[in-house]
């Protein structure tokens, strides 16, 4: 169920729905909005009672729920959401860009990448601490000495750090470390992983499935939601299909797929989507044409020597050069003629 | 085998090259490029013997093709071809925009159509006279009085127009009746067809087939190439994944895969890439931004009414809206700052 | 629409009812059945006036049909269709088993090979003397001349000749060498060439197309039978996916699939549903265990010699000793206690 | 690194040999053979110095290892493993039956199922007591109180219990509640989850990924096995393709593509490779047919009732069918004729 407040409701009005809501064992999820609030239920395993609540002041509409999703929906949140990380955002009108290594390898490599990053003008820097590898026999990452030598880029770059959580105990050190909470493709459906991103106190970025339809891919941050972290960052990854000519087949029509359903801001990633640096610009520039609201893009200081994912990043200039093409894009989309 | 001339090669030089190839009994295939010519050689079964070659007047190298496909690639031309079709052009400068009814219906349908296009400023019109449909119950296409009416739409509108044949009669229609000889996807591996577009006067508007690698679609462009028409433009129409979103998934990384293999122009159809009103012109945009030759967009002057894929096509308003969006799209390409 | 008869209606009863059919402009599509006879109408592009039929002598009822495909599916004929071929037969209780090479290449081949068919009890012999190939560059098949020698091996060894046809030329020849007509994979949507096998005299194997469902693949047979050819046998090799053990990913559940919607019988290649030699055997156990009513397998005497297709084709040994396994299982399930 | 054993060798040679590995900081994993035994090396991050190794006593062989997995391949144990699960095995000669219903759900549903399990001659008994789904708001499992009737069921049939975990928690309660640890298709590549099944002291039976490639599926079972369980079981559970008949493609082919490579057990799940009732009998005589060791089906007292995948449970009726059927196939090959 959903309840629509009225656009003069009090915060007192609200208070009390969300009482009611809590008194029958349900749980509230309050959305503010441009216009009007909006109440999302969860945790009833029945439907609710609709005339309960049409009645209380302040409530415009008690409106059933029958698609699969609540809180990522339009219907609960009609305008788009913004993510707010510290003074950064993503969702906004200015193109969030989130870059930097695949693994976090030393301090020397994520300097050399933080200040390229930096000097671009992107608010994000991305680096994995704790790595899923398809081999046990694979380089599985720094841990907390990674998380420490993102931490201190924070520091000297004034980066927000995005990096990705595995388990209950590396949650525990993204938590204390990053601004951003990161669960990976192979991670989408690691529910118990999603409920605790749930309880994370930073927004949540959530890597499409490799073969994860919308509609699943919306499911897995309903869990999110559902928890109470309403900051979720929707990612695009590319899928898996027959093509051989990439890794994954970056799948763009999966962004005005979302935002036709959802309020929650997509982002594209087309290093891993393509997993061919002569690729990545080209679907860089793509991602931005058709919408979405911000890239992640791998770059290394050099590419030839990282731990992972090395065909993949793009050098530095190469990087720089993406940032002013994908600029040029998002002004030119801004500005097109409204016919 | 690829001979390659010296950039001061004579045209005697090259017909003598071509001479000695012919009595082998192979065939030669010549294409001039901006700064030499190359000949490829088909027809013969086994390795031909290079040194034969090698000591002609103006031959600069022959080379041996170890890879499957030979005319297609930039081995043969490094430049990238430019397909004219009468006074317009496809692959060069100017993004080329071929818009249209999915079939064509009737003449006030039509010219409706047409007018918005001329409009817009586009060179090329598509519409279905011959339609492969799944179900034999279903419209297939109004056959020669379609191509007429297309024909008219040449003459009063300027456009150039881009029409499917789909076997040995309708491809003599085509010949007769249109500017570009279009092969659909579903018979990309018609092979027969393959060789019948390669003996048309006309250049050949390649669909890539629902599962076919990038491998498998060069390889069909070869097939029309090896029968003496080089003047083939692919496109990209969507792949059959998994996703529900869609009726196709749009592959757009197969421009960059295409264009670091091939010398010939892409471009994209959001339209059946989609299968969705609301997708088509975010796709186009990204198609533009990737950086294909050219669109291919359903258009029709009332979709409700349509008698095949009207739920992808754009109402004229639409259409007019998309190529304002993709044309600032593609001057911020062109005039992107170099880093 | 769909007229069901009484089980007493009388020749004559059919008659009329057939001839009120074409009286409307419309095609008759009459299929007695064990127990009734059903007439299928197609050519009318509105519905059809039902009660025009119900109220003449010997029908039982007239039925409008919703599904898009017609004429293969149960509602017409609720019984398994059996598709003889001369004194052979596909669909009833023997299984069908179809051995040959890949292409016919030589009489010392196709002899040798079709020695081992005949001991081995199989009645169909399969080899292609038109090769739909992915470059045109590879072996096309020895055209004519091959059917030539097919048509010796069935004066020789008594062998039904199942071999492809690709295009209206080869069709021709098809019809007069030939047992059955076969249309390949890559061909499934080539709806002039499926037209084309609706008018042969011969039964039809119908191969599924790489990325066809199953809805498109029936509407393929719909195509064919359309033309008033009901004799079509439908046949599985395999779809394309992302795997990458086997060529293409043998989809067994097309079987049941298709038993739920049509009489057809349907039968399973295992040669190019896995491309792999030594998969060919267990997946020819479990096409026959999941229900199909038979195989079709390449063998060759030299494999390793093979023009094409030699990685997946049996050698003579391989193959007898699949047929005993496949006979085994197929004896199995006949005798399998029922519940 | 591998090392082979001598026919031979001694307890003695073998505990000299796993000494110098763990002097090395490596970890040696040994398995015994039918007639020698090998010894895997893991946690070398570069390649160990063979030639400390082969002048050991009783040392055969020391052979660097190449592939991407070790301990899962045949190089290791040519001989096919034999999971044991107190008296029951599978991989043995006799076919292993796992069945039960998707979600425990009370105790007269497992009690009801579990007599008719034990009745078809099953030696294990299969039930969801922590239900990965895809929605936040649908049936999550009865959690520890499922596994106590799951523990009952056991002690009043003598059946085998195989359950999932799904987290650190959940893994320490089937720990102490089951026989078999289940990870399922959706966390097969969750990393943490696969290196706890590694410290199991049960069996793993380890379902393939919805887009996992076999050589990905393999990975994640060295992962267990890289912890030092060695008795992992395969499940192939069906991969997302583009058809739309099933819920899933069951990929048979799987089957002989792994017993090439590796040395584990194979179990088929047709139930969820279909999804379909109807499907689920002639897909268990395919799993049964292509070589599998065993195969899990759904079954449910009340199929109609069920409150997750009733839509594929079968009825005990239809799984009583299903057992004679499949007893039927793999007694017919056991005595297939050999060539």
């Amino acid at each position: 169920m959903l309840i629509v407040m009225k656009a003069d409701a009090t915060e007192r009005d609200i208070a009390e729905v969300e009482r009611r809501i809590a008194e029958l064992g349900y749980r509230p999820h309050t959305m503010p909005g441009a216009s009007r609030t909006a109440i999302g239920v969860t945790g009833n395993d029945r439907p609710v009672d609709i005339t309960r609540f049409e009645t209380l002041p302040g409530v415009a509409e008690a409106i059933r729920v029958t698609k699969p999703y609540k809180l990522v929906s339009l219907d609960l949140r009609p305008d788009k959401s913004v993510v707010r990380v510290g003074d950064a955002e993503i969702g906004g009108d200015e193109l969030a860009i989130i870059a930097g290594p695949c693994a976090v390898e030393s301090r020397e490599q994520v300097f050399a990448v933080a200040e390229a990053v930096r000097r671009s003008g992107a608010r994000f820097f991305r680096g994995g601490a704790f790595k899923p590898r398809t081999s046990p026999y694979a380089f599985q990452g720094l841990g907390e000495e990674g998380l420490k030598l993102l931490a201190e880029v924070r520091e000297a770059f004034g980066l927000k750090v995005v990096t990705e959580a595995v388990d209950e105990a590396s949650a525990d050190l993204v938590d204390r470390y990053a601004d951003v909470f990161q669960v990976g493709a192979r991670n989408m459906q690691n529910f118990s992983l999603l409920k605790r991103a749930g309880r994370s106190p930073h927004p949540v970025l959530l890597k499409r499935g490799l073969s994860a339809t919308v509609d699943e891919w919306l499911l897995a941050a309903e869990y999110v939601m559902a928890e109470g972290n309403y900051n979720v960052i929707l990612c695009e990854r590319g899928v898996r299909t027959f093509t051989q000519h990439t890794r994954n087949t970056l799948d763009l029509a999966a962004v005005p797929a979302v935002q036709r359903i959802s309020h929650l801001p997509v982002v594209i990633d087309p290093s891993h989507g393509t997993g061919k640096n002569h690729m990545v610009t080209p679907l860089a520039r793509a991602g931005v044409a058709v919408g979405a609201d911000g890239l992640i893009i791998e770059v290394h200081n050099q590419p030839e020597l990282a731990l992972s994912d090395g065909a993949q990043s793009l050098t530095l200039e190469q990087y720089g050069q993406l940032v002013q093409e994908v600029r040029a894009i998002h002004e030119a989309i801004a500005h097109a003629p409204v016919g």
